[in-house]
């Protein structure tokens, strides 16, 4: 838990989370309890939240998360011109459509995923818009990585190599840099387990006008069905991220 | 402005509102400036919004709205099961799509916009997630209000009938009830330039398993095109309601 100088800032932070994580609402006297927090100031941060429509009370006195959190969040959506554009696009590409394809962003040596598209199969992969995980062992960030010199990575992860999160992980510089020398030949990346044991995922990158790696596009599959589709979907994939790339101004002057 | 017993809280709002109202990133010297909050208070906010992700800073140290909103926003969208069906299921209707088409649920009197599919034409209205405007002016406020006894609008609006916005605005509850009865009998609602001038919507409500009108829908269209197109577009929006309905579980027993 990061302290800053601003303890009420601190406390919201923990009071909204708790209620984002909780699969039921909560009322006040178990959110104070949960982060053993002071009943009085839990109790003036929730009004303070109410107030503004950050979360709203339910009849049982509970909380629940409030719709100004859209207005906020919309906004930073329309800022981030590539969700719109993979939104409107991806319609057009029937195999992908099939799959759970997310869209992120590199942001300090760690991924965050910007947008799902939910496969219709009951049992498909979802990414949470807003999850952050380390870039070096997921599809759109090794793909972004590719891009990028092997000393801006070290520079990057200065403190040290992210720990791998499955057994899967790659966990030193000199296998990432053969791995992201791979998808500079194919434009396509791999994390073959890597974030999850048994989920696969296939990714590759989106330039901006000013060629720079703005986001990564990615495709999860199960390991079994991952042979089977990867040439057709790693096309197809590449002809969606060039289809936004047109879109966002690029031009390859190769 | 509202002031709560939280001032860090007050200021926290006022800055997020500032950087998303603004149309180019701003510095913490602006920030504070345009707010006319003392300097180390903001920076120490922007300090903990930064640690948090909720604004992030660009390389010329000017705000911008943050990735972690989504995270919190994402969770809220998901707590409304309604906005994902209507995403879904309005791609089906290709008359409806022609057009911008909102959806919004009723809070304390006033109307939040919940989602909106943007019409294809360079000229469309649009409506931002987690706007709020007075229920009675617009054409999904209505259309939630129809399913309420007069009676209990009374007593949400007991502080008065709110002001017209446009010269078109419905201004009386007598006026109201009339409105109110026509959609009854027709499942469908207008806001005639109620909402702002020269725009005309066509809305239907949606309603939850229990038979709680929890959302409503709606069509916007200029003046000019609502007459041609206001059978048609009726009927489809009906349509796509009651499949909502039903994915809701909602069960008609008359």
């Amino acid at each position: 838990m990061s302290t800053t100088a601003v303890p009420a800032l601190d406390k919201t932070f923990q009071i909204l989370d708790l209620i984002t994580d909780s699969a039921q609402p909560l009322t006040a006297a178990h959110i104070a309890k949960a982060l053993n927090l002071p009943r009085s100031s839990t109790h003036n941060i929730l009004q303070s939240l109410l107030a503004k429509h950050v979360i709203y009370k339910d009849s049982d006195s509970r909380f629940h998360l409030g719709s100004y959190l859209m207005y906020w969040a919309g906004k930073y959506e329309q800022q981030q011109g590539v969700i719109q554009l993979f939104k409107d696009l991806i319609v057009q590409y029937p195999i992908l459509l099939q799959h759970t394809v997310t869209l992120s962003k590199l942001d300090f040596g760690e991924v965050v995923f910007l947008a799902c598209h939910e496969a219709p199969a009951p049992l498909g992969f979802t990414f949470r818009a807003g999850v952050r995980v380390p870039a070096v062992f997921s599809a759109t960030g090794k793909a972004m990585l590719s891009t990028f010199s092997m000393d801006s990575i070290k520079s990057i992860y200065a403190s040290g190599f992210p720990t791998p999160i499955t057994q899967y992980g790659v966990d030193n510089f000199a296998d990432l840099s053969t791995e992201l020398t791979a998808i500079k030949n194919s434009r396509i990346s791999l994390d073959d387990g890597q974030l999850r044991e048994g989920m696969y995922c296939l990714g590759t990158y989106i330039r901006n006008a000013s060629g720079n790696a703005i986001a990564g596009m990615a495709v999860s599959f199960l390991q079994a069905e991952y042979e089977s589709k990867r040439a057709e979907v790693s096309a197809v994939l590449i002809e969606l991220a060039e289809q936004i790339e047109q879109r966002l101004g690029f031009k390859d002057e190769h």
